[in-house]
């Protein structure tokens, strides 16, 4: 008799296996069409829901992250920026987070209180106010150390509609910075690797990147945060969403000589690792320009960079125009190359 | 040298020490004043915030019970049930949820489609949409199968203001039913043991019952609902809340005869025993009759009771007439007598 099939590492990875667990598994379940729609994006940023008249972003994520602490970021700032980053994706003004810590029992009281710090400053920099949480602990063995949930709650303006389907082809892709030097931080961090410059995190809020690109009343189409599977996973999850292709010049994708040098020697495609401080826009290549200076001159997209367009050939797949002029199909990552990066 | 502080199994109970963490550790790493006045609590049910124009209670919870299934309920209707419930107990209309697993490498995909399905069954139950969600995968050894995070956003009506504060002397104190069944149930399906009678869950969404009291236009002054720490915790937590003191009638509260006995042969106190489906009400006493009418024709408080009063004396003090005719304080529980109940 065949074993029954079990939770591997790459369900949580944020690509293909994560999105079957979601279709096949959660949905049957949950059996609401109309959350088909929402829960379907498997790394779905926040839900829009109704609620009193006005339209809100809600979102949740659990952080896992090990180690706990790593290169300019830890587990408690991670757990606000990315929950914060969900909410400005669909356009919201982040406004309030709840949280939730899963501790082990052990865990010292010193090192909490560093994570909760983090959380607490990160907020402050956010402009979100922590108005409910929750502790749970768990038996030695049941946990590690410290597991933190976190909710945001966010408005979104009249006017925004910003979701993949809204693609259009001949939009311009843009993407805020440097990729990859999240996962390869916490990775050399937890591995006790050492390259020739160390690779910080990129882990920051992005709404008021955000709130900049909107105010310069360009059409924004789509935003998404690429976090697990990366730049490659959130790239197919637009294609798939609109029914159109990305066509990406590689070259084009700024990627730190660290992070470019650590991903050679460990056999990693930068494409595929998770970035905590980065988004991925498209907008109507009429606005593109415009859209590009004002993230430049923000520091949170000083060296954004426009990176390719949508296309009406290709639907749903995502294909890079080569450094040696070739060109190559950027898949939808399975599983996870990298487990609990956050 | 003294070994540092660590976190032990009491932080998590819903007692003293529960309320010690968020009061030295949380708060003052959060430093939010506003969120002082919400997060205090450390048991607090949801908070109630401004958003768009709309009175919004939002309100998060991560359950960590084992075992996962247990008499009459599994930790999948358990976390539905557990955040409606918050959102009920400050008179809100729960609305959406998200959930976000985190699941241990090796999980039996089987039971956790079992999980997901008494999820998605619970919510239809309880009529909220289940809207964003999020999944994390751990090492095996770093979890414990399945643990899930629910947050609920729920619309306050007009008019209606329902907190601890609002107890006023010779206000009623009615309980919706009989207590202690959730924990003896947890513990007794973890533990092997057998009693006469099986002890099941109490747990159920009392959204239902909640609106039917609203419905009577009494001026419902506080609603808790006694989880973690029992009625011993919900008591105290209200009498603090209101610098009041609060006198119960210990034989008028109900207690299943299974659950009096379990409690009488294992030393357990059944006041601190966790209900997942009990509610603690008060009210005005001229309004008392009318609302325990209306709780006792409600399916989920059909053995509703008025179990105390209000009083100016003992502020912030539980005090209970014993069946001897005796008084006996109650305390706020330390730490946790069962963990892991939630």
């Amino acid at each position: 008799m065949a074993d029954s099939p079990t939770i591997v590492m790459g369900h949580g990875g944020g690509g293909a296996m994560s999105a079957e667990l979601v279709e096949h598994l959660f949905l049957p379940a949950f059996q609401d069409p109309a959350a088909a729609t929402e829960l379907g994006d498997a790394v779905g940023d926040a839900a829009v829901v109704a609620l009193g008249g006005a339209r809100v972003a809600f979102t949740t994520d659990s952080f896992v992250v090990r180690p706990l602490f790593f290169p300019s970021g830890c587990i408690g700032d991670l757990a606000v920026n990315g929950t914060v980053n969900d909410l400005a994706m669909v356009g919201a003004t982040p406004c309030y987070l709840a949280t939730a810590f899963i501790l082990e029992e052990g865990t010292e009281l010193a090192e909490l209180g560093r994570v909760a710090e983090a959380l607490g400053a990160a907020a402050r920099v956010a402009g979100v106010r922590l108005v409910t949480g929750d502790t749970k602990v768990v038996d030695a063995g049941h946990g590690d150390r410290v597991y933190v949930n976190t909710t945001g709650l966010g408005l979104v303006p009249d006017g925004v509609d910003i979701s993949p389907g809204r693609a259009r082809p001949k939009d311009v892709v843009l993407v805020s910075g440097e990729i990859g030097a999240h996962g390869i931080a916490v990775l050399s961090c937890r591995e006790g690797l050492e390259f020739s410059t160390e690779v910080r995190s990129d882990t920051a809020p992005l709404n008021g990147l955000v709130a900049a690109m909107l105010d310069t009343g360009a059409d924004i189409h789509t935003l998404r945060d690429p976090t697990r599977g990366g730049l490659a996973a959130t790239l197919n999850e637009i294609a798939r969403g609109a029914r159109l292709g990305i066509a990406v010049t590689e070259r084009a994708v700024p990627v730190a000589p660290a992070v470019a040098d650590a991903c050679s020697i460990l056999g990693l495609d930068p494409f595929a690792i998770a970035n905590e401080g980065r988004l991925v826009a498209v907008v109507p290549a009429a606005d593109a320009d415009r859209v590009l200076a004002v993230m430049r001159a923000h520091p949170d997209g000083r060296d954004a960079a426009a990176i390719g367009t949508v296309t009406e050939d290709n639907a749903g797949m995502v294909v890079a125009r080569t450094g040696l002029g070739g060109t190559r199909v950027i898949d939808l990552p399975i599983g996870s190359e990298l487990p609990r990066i956050c």
